[in-house]
């Protein structure tokens, strides 16, 4: 088992990998006894393409942060195309350290690096402490780490995990603007089976309008919630096609084998463009499907076996 | 075949009788070579009792005036039970004559008979041709035109048609408030095969809410709109639970057949107490049934399938 | 002061004015010392009239029943101007009685008069202890006792209160097939003062659609709700330009003078043909308003403030 | 008049600042007889900043691209505080250069530069024609060409007009994915006097959600579909307190002034935990606010007109 993740090593994503094996698989390296290899790749669409060509069998990408948002690469990527399937999610609280070269101290401090993700997450805190600090845009906090390894950077914001990789000290352990931020991963894979229903999935789609109509979304929602699905993200992405043309990212409540989701996916089917299925999952938040009154697959099922006798029964009792 | 219909003879509801039987059966009469007999009733009630009880194979009764609404006593009979199919409609177009004795003229009349409904189609017309009259409610309009043979009435409303049953004579050929008033009425058999579905069909059912909650009738219209079916008559009636104790006499574009309608129909099943069938059956007013874009059954057999292939196709190629 | 009322003497509309006038006017009779006279007037329309030409300066006519559902005469009186305005209402429990002449038994009685709404209310009652009777509709309950009186009729239902004004015994004092059958009252007055806010009122209005498009009902339902106005009945009416042209009958809770409800009515004004306006007044049934969260006229006033501050203040802060 | 806009010099900002300030202005350069300076700013939120404490009157900054869709940062801004007025916006079609120094070939390229918004406009074209180049991202376009005016890049994707700037030479002058990208930019000013109405204009805002309950969304679309409101965009941003989390920016036809968009966003008010308005300015897309019948100005005046002739015009005619 091979997976692609957004690397280099030390990012945060790495750790959503290792969060991912679970306890009895961490203790191995890559490529290990275990036989589980996690290779990093140099951007979310690397990743992708690993898992698309067969050189990875699974691919963790982040999807969401409480702080940023969208990970709109990851979202736009799935998007392109029909042939991923989301098998799983994880979520970290995303914690970042400020890390140089040993015997730096704070005040030696002119140059930081970090993704640029970690700048909104951390801007607070830079203006406060280091003033005069010139902010380095990196294409990973690793990547960051690793400059300043190598002498190019002084410090960098990356997760305290990464120090030891790259042989660095923590100058300051808890960098941030606020407490409790946390990211969401998925675990991408080819197209295959679609994991089993539990009381608590999560459905992730996008849908694309037929045409730029002033109440499209509206449309959208409704078909949602005339079937009782939460969603928990929506997002207007563009579609290049110009200011104001979006498509839709959709994660709600509940599996595709749901009948209320199934209907509702039927519908958007119906009066979208198009609608891209990218998997029902296990949701990792803790939280549950609310299902309201008249909405349970038990009540779907009762309600169309009515509409069959209605249909067909009548016709044998004449 | 015998018919029950809303008699006595005289009334709208036998030429809608002869309109439904068409001309190639309308030259015979009751008990005819034909076979058709047509059996008059004296109350909607009863004619429901006969083909419940297998008196007759059809009712015919009037169920919409374009003048007066709903005809409550068709609606809440039907809704009583689960028991009648509505095989088909007609319409016509409701014109009454005064009709007297012979020799009698206009300044003669003092009491004018009629059913309870012909009085508001005709009270202007009263007013100001007949101000000094005495308005005596009569069961049918056929029955005031018995009760002026009989002497005790000076002049009855009814259909022209009546004049020649009891030898009277059309004194005022075309009364009326407003010209072009126009008349529903149903067939009703016990249940048994609905008709098959045309492009111009009417699907009539009863909903009966749950709860007295601010927003029923909203989601009950909106199950309907979702899936772009339009509705050609809602009208509540009470349950006789209490005042505003509801429930929705609905009449839709559409054959239960039609996907849209059968999905509309099971959103209702999940949110209503209760959901009676009535039937689906041509429509007699000419109108066609309108299918937004995406609502089509062949929309809805390719967004199932398309859903079908998400939930197992994968499974398959994986 | 002088009540027009639905009559003849011995009706419950009668009993419904009694009731409105109170405890502390019921002692006197008819244009007695209090100043206060009561006029039964043959038809709903009678005693509309009676207001609109200012023969009375109030009209008390029913208007909803448990049993029936609207009285389909008063809201089309009521539809088919602007001149009248609904200045309160109440309710009175429905409870018929079977008066004969004295000294004959229910074994004796072949014909039973009363209005025609008495009979679905005691149908089941009539042919379960009448079996043979024979109905005979009259233009009221009271009217059906005189006929007793004079000897063209066995008995009656109507109100036992109506047995002394005819010299009649009570054969049965409750016939009804359903305890609890309750009747809604109107007074009605001309224009003039809207009877101030209470916590617990109700607004009256008839909306005209534009035209006949599908969506009509569900857009009327939604400019209520999305400002948390409740109805408490809704109800189509054929505007007689042929079937399936309706206007929509309205009650809803609150006052005029509520923000919501204001601007519902406003919302109501631009997107119907027409809007006729009821009144407001108390509600008699107990309930009381119901105000969602950030419905109230507090929370009105304090967005509409805010809205003038940001259209205005800022210029003046600039 | 000094503008601050997203430096450095030769950025797409400091292009549509000169296209703000009109083709009269335009001769003359920083600080000049015009009485006109632009002023670079290193971030979005240096700009800001500016603006807010007075160091400029006007800030120049993106807010959407036809590619990347919403700027973040611009939105999330904006929508930390009450303090910022949009006054007008313009947009710009983004065609990106590949700078070099003179004489270097596109086979001598190994190191390419930009902004990280430049990269997926160009992905595609940079995989065909420099299969192996390496991808540096930098703070702006247009600190990418300096970088390589001092050697530190091979190249850089900046706007062609950044190349005189730095003495580089245009190597391609079309590199882009998708033809007819475009950049929308807005001019933020101190809370003051908001631009009068024209028939094309746009209203920006944030909606935060009192809750996270499942209709939010659908509730605030309703606000403005129900009054005719249409919206241009519409974007959910973390609120930055936990996954799930959100506001909406809000980009709607119209302008404050008229009465649909003003009872809208009392609407909002009033169902959401805080409402903070941006401004109305005029379209720069030629795009012209569609008005739905019944809710224009006039029709919204004369339904007003009518409800305070109900409230208060009929007491004094009574």
């Amino acid at each position: 088992m091979r997976y692609a993740y957004l690397g280099p090593e030390g990012t945060f994503t790495e750790a959503a990998v290792a969060k991912l094996r679970g306890p009895a698989e961490r203790g191995t390296r890559s490529a290990s006894a275990s036989g589980v290899e996690t290779v990093p790749y140099p951007s979310i669409g690397a990743v992708m393409t690993a898992v698309r060509t067969g050189e990875a069998e699974r691919g963790v990408v982040p999807v969401e942060s409480s702080v940023e948002g969208i990970v709109t690469a990851t979202v736009d990527d799935l998007a392109s195309g029909n042939d991923l399937l989301i098998a799983a999610e994880t979520q970290l609280e995303i914690e970042f350290a400020l890390l140089a070269r040993p015997g730096l101290s704070l005040t030696d401090i002119k140059t930081v690096g970090g993704h640029p993700q970690a700048l909104p997450q951390c801007r607070r805190w830079l203006t406060a402490n280091l003033p005069a600090h010139e902010w380095v845009p990196q294409a990973s906090n690793a990547e960051a780490a690793r400059q300043v390894a190598e002498g190019h950077l002084d410090a960098a914001l990356a997760g305290a995990f990464a120090a030891a990789k790259y042989d660095l000290q923590v100058v300051v352990p808890d960098v941030h603007d606020r407490i409790g931020a946390v990211t969401r991963f998925l675990v991408v894979v080819p197209p295959g089976e679609i994991p089993g229903p539990t009381r608590a999935d999560r459905t992730s789609l996008a849908a694309f309008l037929k045409e730029d109509h002033p109440g499209a979304l509206l449309e959208i929602l409704t078909e949602f919630a005339v079937r009782g699905v939460n969603l928990t993200t929506i997002q207007s992405r563009p579609t290049g096609e110009g200011l104001g043309n979006y498509f839709f990212f959709i994660d709600c409540e509940g599996h595709i084998d749901d009948t209320r989701v199934g209907e509702a996916m039927v519908g958007l089917r119906r009066v979208c463009a198009e609608v891209r299925f990218f998997g029902s999952y296990p949701r990792s938040d803790g939280g549950r499907t609310k299902v309201r009154a008249g909405t349970s697959n038990q009540e779907f099922a009762e309600a169309l076996a009515w509409l069959g006798r209605l249909r067909f029964g009548r016709a044998l009792s004449g």
